[in-house]
């Protein structure tokens, strides 16, 4: 029973460069989050992208869908930028079938003190193992279909779409 | 759709008394998890208590299991010290009935730089909304059923009963 | 005997607005860094800015020139972006006298995880009480004087003028 | 113009044994610690012993003492557990002299997060290259002389012996 986690680069992987004062991606820090959590999951790691959600093209999405579809793997876990990881869990869900996936991401870098990665790294890995086939956000501890989520961007929290405030 | 989350103490919730170099139990760190997971689940905290599991009487574990059954909400997490997690699960699977319950707790104080606390916390959470009725364990990134799980104490780690290494 | 700080901005204070990804400046985190470092010193605190250093202009060196030389106290640290330190050094030099003058900063956020800034507010501290009158930088465990002393952009480091690397 | 770093344990390197939930001494994090303040000073660092001052006998402290005179260094910062480090100061100014020896330790481990630690090298490091020769204490941002410091153990602070409070 193996889980496939995909980095695409986001918030969650973002570094703080000190020689110019930028945030910037270097190396994800998935590995090191998931010794820190003492995990003894079967995972597999594979990096297919390291940018901004705001920078993902079609062609990007187009390969995170073929590699969902290519892996071995029935359960995948994929980081990515909030801001556009709702557009991106609806076009899986049109393209991939019969496997569980979770979008997560995170609102601070994982780097950072404060960071809300290494929480919603656990939820998504739980969701995971345990949530029917389909396509689904996992973000401030809840879980979205990817037809029913958006970022609201004035606070900053994902929501259904019917939700208000 | 309410979780309630029950503290019994555990690593989870040791500080460091700077006095007298000694780990000891102040206030649960639950709040500023939560806060720092930008939770926004339906979450009632109570403390039942605030001690190593090691401590923990039959009358302890009664009063957990009554509070499980008495409480409103059907989903419920229950931090809790390591040493006998797995006991304290065997014994509410006995009494609570129609509810999923989740135990889990942290190999290092959440106090600390680099505790596995908030990436169980978040597995915990994610594990009750999705799991049927029953009591579960969740550590390591998996969950456990309460009738087959131990903590290996030369590993640290969660495992099923059978399981070798 | 005590000891005056202001509070310029630049790395030091920086932090991460999470709805845009964007680092900026809210308040200044100095009386957190003193509580963990479990100052006992004699301390007040002003903010004079909150601006990168390369923003700053020869009118806001002149208002910190104004502030150490009416200010009571003779210790004074100032927290400065590391960009322009050495410039401000140097001008401060000229128009403060008789005032052991300390700029000190950071080259990651304390906010971040890994910020030298509480080394550096250490040793700031302790090289103005124990520094002749003059203005001095203090960084890298060093201190310069401000005669002597720039940054190397390519190693993010501080040096004497003639060192080489 | 370099600086010895001498290593005797205190709280500043305890571990958490998350086995058995004890603090323990594993290796120094000194090293770690000069990388965050990014330090470039000239220092090497030897490990004397590693523990708990309160074990610490006259036997240890001569020990200390004869690095200390044996040393080609003649700036000397030693970390040391808080409860006998002012004994161990007044010790070492009886056998030490012409050199600039500044003991400091940490109230909390610098592993977990709130350490007070990496504040403390800071200015350690700063008084020792500026004072002149004899034997210091420094904590809580100050300095001591041997002659004249104390642990209060009901606050934890350092102070003078004739301080009240």
């Amino acid at each position: 029973m193996a889980i496939r986690i995909f980095i695409t680069g986001g918030t969650f992987d973002k570094e703080y460069n000190e020689l110019n004062g930028e945030l910037y991606f270097k190396d994800t820090h998935m590995s090191d989050l998931l010794e820190m959590g003492r995990s003894k999951l079967n995972i597999e790691i594979r990096t297919l992208m390291m940018i901004d959600s705001l920078e993902m093209t079609e062609e990007d999405r187009e390969l995170i869908a073929h590699q969902c579809n290519q892996c071995e793997e029935d359960m995948i876990v994929i980081t990515h930028g909030t801001d556009t990881m709702s557009d991106t869990a609806r076009m899986l869900a049109k393209s991939v079938k019969n496997k569980t996936v979770v979008l997560t991401g995170a609102m601070i870098p994982i780097k950072f003190g404060s960071s809300d990665g290494l929480f919603n790294l656990g939820g998504a890995l739980a969701f995971v193992q345990t949530l029917p086939p389909g396509v689904y956000v996992a973000m401030n501890g809840r879980y979205f279909n990817s037809d029913n989520v958006r970022k609201n961007k004035e606070t900053g929290m994902f929501q259904e779409l019917n939700q208000k405030v």
